[in-house]
């Protein structure tokens, strides 16, 4: 018979998912509290982390609510880069968002909280735009990876991050949340529509 | 015989174009001694007018460089929603945004000065992409005053924001200033055929 031995004289170095519980402990007390009134110690000990954890996934309390976006960012850019070199740029890049739906759909209620958190402050929005153009810059660049010329692959960025922000606010919006995958394909469809002139 | 007579103890209240030349003497300190060095007085004192008059048309010396876009924006509005009713959403931004494209191009070297300026400092990115978000919002609105429903009139709107900031980049960075309606319409076509997957 073996026995499972935790030494607590040892820090402990497996903490599953320590990054997702920082993100859900922060959300929840910056709901409960206000953003301001809501200390880094406070949001590892909800966690049941340490703050040492803390800063070794993010700069500070604010990048909380960001830094999972450049693990989206990371995974639309590897899905575009491998989409089949068969698919046209419009539809790689539909490659990438909808996988980087079907990631925000896999996160329960978080992605909703932080939505309503950013859309309370102005500064908080500020820094949402920034990123996602950010995220449509590096997008851009994939697609030139991929042998599209400019301005079509700048183009093609800018109005797939337009039709992912779309799709995700209305997402959010649901009162029951739906498919977001298939919420971005839908959005595309129309976008489709929208610049036929229909 | 008359002869005009000017009382110089009474203030002048005729200031042609007043804003442009305030704009265009805030440009050119920026680009001399830099956004911080430059003083209100100094570009009141530049333009040949007071730092009252600085104040009748902008808040602070960053406002100089983002109020000209409320005008584009009140310009482009009201084009979509004098648009004849019978034009399909996409082409009713298309007008706007042309009208936009012929203001700016009127304005000389004011806009590339002016675009260069904000791509050196990230603080006036930022302010940048919160007047374009803005100036989205206020499209899809009037949009939806022409009976377009949601997401088709977001959706038409961001993606005509998209289009006329790649079109407004290329064009500020042409050697030779080109046609920039012209330039908006093409984009467009370009979108048009990106999401076509062409």
């Amino acid at each position: 018979m073996s026995v499972a031995v935790i030494n607590y004289d040892q820090p402990m170095r497996w903490e599953p998912d320590s990054r997702g519980r920082l993100e859900q402990a922060a959300i929840s007390l910056y709901g409960e509290r206000g953003f301001e009134n809501t200390t880094v110690a406070e949001i590892a000990s909800r966690a049941g982390l340490t703050e040492r954890t803390f800063f070794r996934h993010f700069a500070d309390k604010r990048e909380v609510l960001f830094a999972g976006g450049l693990l989206l960012q990371e995974l639309i850019v590897s899905e575009v880069s491998g989409a089949p070199d068969s698919l046209p740029p419009v539809d790689a890049v539909a490659v990438g968002l909808e996988a980087a739906g079907a990631a925000i759909q896999e996160r329960g209620d978080y992605p909703r909280q932080r939505q309503r958190m950013i859309a309370a402050s102005a500064e908080l929005q500020e820094r949402e735009l920034i990123k996602l153009a950010a995220l449509a810059a590096r997008l851009a660049e994939a697609l030139r990876e991929r042998g599209v010329d400019d301005p079509a692959a700048s183009l093609t960025a800018e109005v797939g991050i337009a039709v992912f922000r779309i799709a995700v606010e209305r997402w959010n919006e649901e009162d029951e949340p739906g498919d977001l995958p298939q919420l971005i394909r839908d959005s595309l469809d129309q976008l489709r529509a929208v610049t036929a002139g229909r």
